[in-house]
């Protein structure tokens, strides 16, 4: 093979992948390995611009082994996720030429050649923002750029899929569906391959919603999502009713809503099915209570998280109520933070300032620290600087009932504003590879 | 009449009726007016001596108008349930004849002869600890007794049931099934009449039951039980499916549970619908967070009790899943207080242990006002001064866990220890009437 000949080249593709946030859960695998879900789910792509993970994979007859750099610091691909991923686009990896550097690759090298992943997210790992699905998919992608793998996206998501179940769905920008496939399980090489994403809509069908994401805690999640997931379908009387009846009527619902751009019904979707998420959630014996961190009530922070899940639906609610038609979406994963969604910009600033107004920032929190991501909306919202904050009036719904009208200052570690946004992406300079070209090692 | 005659007479009752606790829940009307639920439900009757009403009702031909007082208090009789419950009783009441006062009442005559009631609860009125239950049962009971009704306990249950639903279950002691009915509206008299409680054991049954009531604040709730289920009923999807699909599987299951006194299988349903019910409030549009008080969280307490509800669960699994069988059940209703069953005294002991330990008393608080009701599980669980809990040693459960080892002193207001109690009794002893023999006002 033409690697024999000359061994000190490095072939090198980078990516960048957006999170993604469900407006219809996934919530429950029937198969496990497979990573089969019991329902189909709905997600909107948020803009990588603000929430991404970049990977740059490299291969190298040099490399000894397969290597990974997550964050700067180098964690073990021997998981069965990993495996299984780089398995799947090594199978379907095609021949690579370079003329200009010589490098030959034939389909049938790949086996032998090692790879080297580094992997950086621009927002918390692990801290409820999907970065394991911006993960894998953008994992999946630049591996499938760098083997030259001529599959359809809606393939590349089936074998995302594998890695982190909603990672399938960060493969589509816009709106996405991620369809569970057929229950019934094929033939062992065919199972799961229906289980793939789909593109709903892309990014510009209705790019005026707004979402901002209010981060609460960066900490690590106690229940990891595939553990509360075994449980709620193992204990779980009600998950098996919604996901055989509740969710089909609301995929449908939601499907509808995106395509004729509905918010009243979009929100009110919205907000239901992240509510009955955390109730199959509380079905599940022994309960899962993702919307507290009873684990970490010796720090003061959990007691305010607790509340905060509640405060928050509750200001949203009076609000959607106080207008008469909603507002504002609501939604929460596997975690406390909370995405909101607002219709359009001018919403969207009447939204952040009431954010605002309830959760301020705690004194020694800069502004520019505290609300990230999309600045005109901070700039339409009329906040410029900490004091605009302290000025904003109270909200006409809470006018009249002083305990709605308190301020929890500190609740909220930061806010993040951003939008619809597209898929992954591959870059072509080099200067943005996160592995240097000679080294095959983190920059 | 007889009564034309001799007009200075006054005729009493007094009755004493208990509280339940549901371990099978009731949540959701199938008609609003009568009372009827959308499934059966199950309860345990509690000991009498530490949770009661007590209620005197009199009648004489010199009251001009129905008139009740409740703790004292007088309130208006004008209320549907009110009226419903004294129409049903009068329309059932038998002749009278008290020869040696010379006091004779034909049934035709009770249509116009009007009722002093005087009602009294041990202990606070709407903190989720049944009062209303315990409140309609007795007056029920109490006007049956006065009117010579002569109809079978469960005929009386359909009555109190119009009251207050639960309140049917308060006619029988020990453990109580309060059935559905048809589910198919029959003629508009009979309609209902088959929605009536059953007893399902005695109190003698399974009497080394122990009960616990951690009591976290007697303040009103604030959305009514009737409001959510309302709620419920119109826009949650999971209720359904609970009650027409997990509910009649339950109750053949709890039945069976508590002919047999098998305490683990008990435990686990009795934990399990407790955590469905509330489940099915966050399912609610918007959602409805019984087991938190965001409309209190100006005072600091409403903090404390958010994360109450699921540090207690925490604690209570943590404790069954280190000893690998349950050793105690818990359920709350519609409100923070919870309810904690243990098999038998030497467990209950173990419990108290721990719950004094987790939440011991505020230093401004006597321990015979924070321990309520049976003191002889005090003394076996070793606590005779707030010293003694002071002292007690951390749970094995979470020794290796220090973050579980916390302490949270003034969590809880009081405890009331008890178990399973009879149903209503009527009192010969005059003195112990709530209303002045010759007045008919309250004592």
């Amino acid at each position: 093979m033409a690697t024999e000949s000359k061994k000190d080249w490095i072939l090198m593709a980078t990516a960048r992948s957006p999170t993604n946030i469900a407006v219809v859960k996934y919530w429950g695998k029937r198969d496990e390995a497979l990573i089969l879900p019991i329902n189909d789910s709905i997600s909107v792509t948020l803009d990588p611009s603000h929430l991404c993970t970049t990977t740059t994979v490299a291969v190298s007859p040099n490399f000894d082994r397969d290597r990974m750099w997550l964050n700067g610091k180098e964690i073990s691909l021997s998981g069965g996720r990993y495996q299984r991923c780089l398995r799947e686009i090594r199978s379907r990896a095609g021949d690579v030429e370079d003329e200009k550097r010589g490098i030959c690759i034939g389909k049938e090298d790949w086996g032998k050649l090692h790879v080297h992943i580094a992997s950086y997210n621009n927002f918390p790992t692990a801290a409820g923002l999907a970065s394991s699905a911006a993960g894998f998919a953008c994992l999946v992608y630049s591996l499938a750029k760098l083997m030259n793998v001529r599959e359809e996206q809606g393939k590349l998501s089936a074998i995302a899929r594998q890695g982190s179940g909603s990672a399938c769905r960060s493969l589509f920008g816009g709106f996405v569906k991620w369809e569970m496939g057929k229950v019934l399980k094929c033939t062992k090489d065919s199972a799961g391959s229906d289980s793939i994403a789909v593109q709903l809509a892309d990014e510009q069908h209705w790019n005026d919603l707004v979402i901002i994401i209010a981060v609460v805690s960066s900490r690590q999640k106690e229940t990891s999502s595939t553990t509360g997931m075994r449980e709620s379908v193992e204990t779980s009387p009600l998950l098996h009713y919604r996901s055989t009846e509740v969710v089909p009527k609301r995929i449908l619902q939601m499907e509808e809503a995106i395509r004729t751009r509905d918010f009243p019904s979009f929100a009110r979707l919205t907000c239901a099915d992240s509510n009955q998420f955390h109730a199959v959630c509380l079905d599940t014996s022994p309960p899962i209570f993702y919307m507290n961190n009873t684990s970490h009530r010796q720090v003061p922070h959990s007691f305010i998280v607790t509340n905060w899940f509640f405060r928050i639906i509750s200001f949203m609610e009076k609000w959607n109520r106080f207008e008469g038609t909603p507002q504002v979406a609501y939604t929460f994963d596997a975690g406390p933070n909370a995405v909101l969604i607002a219709p359009n910009r001018k919403v969207a600033s009447l939204l952040l300032q009431r954010l605002l107004f309830y959760f301020p920032p705690s004194t020694d929190t800069e502004l520019k620290s505290f609300v990230l991501g999309d600045q005109s909306i901070v700039k339409d919202a009329g906040i410029a600087t900490k004091e605009d904050i302290d000025a904003l009036p109270t909200p006409p719904e809470v006018k009249d009932n002083n305990a709605s009208a308190q301020k929890f200052p500190g609740d909220v570690s930061y806010f993040i504003c951003t939008r619809p946004g597209k898929g992954p992406v591959l870059f072509t300079d080099e200067d943005q590879a996160l592995l240097h070209p000679s080294t095959g090692l983190p920059k």
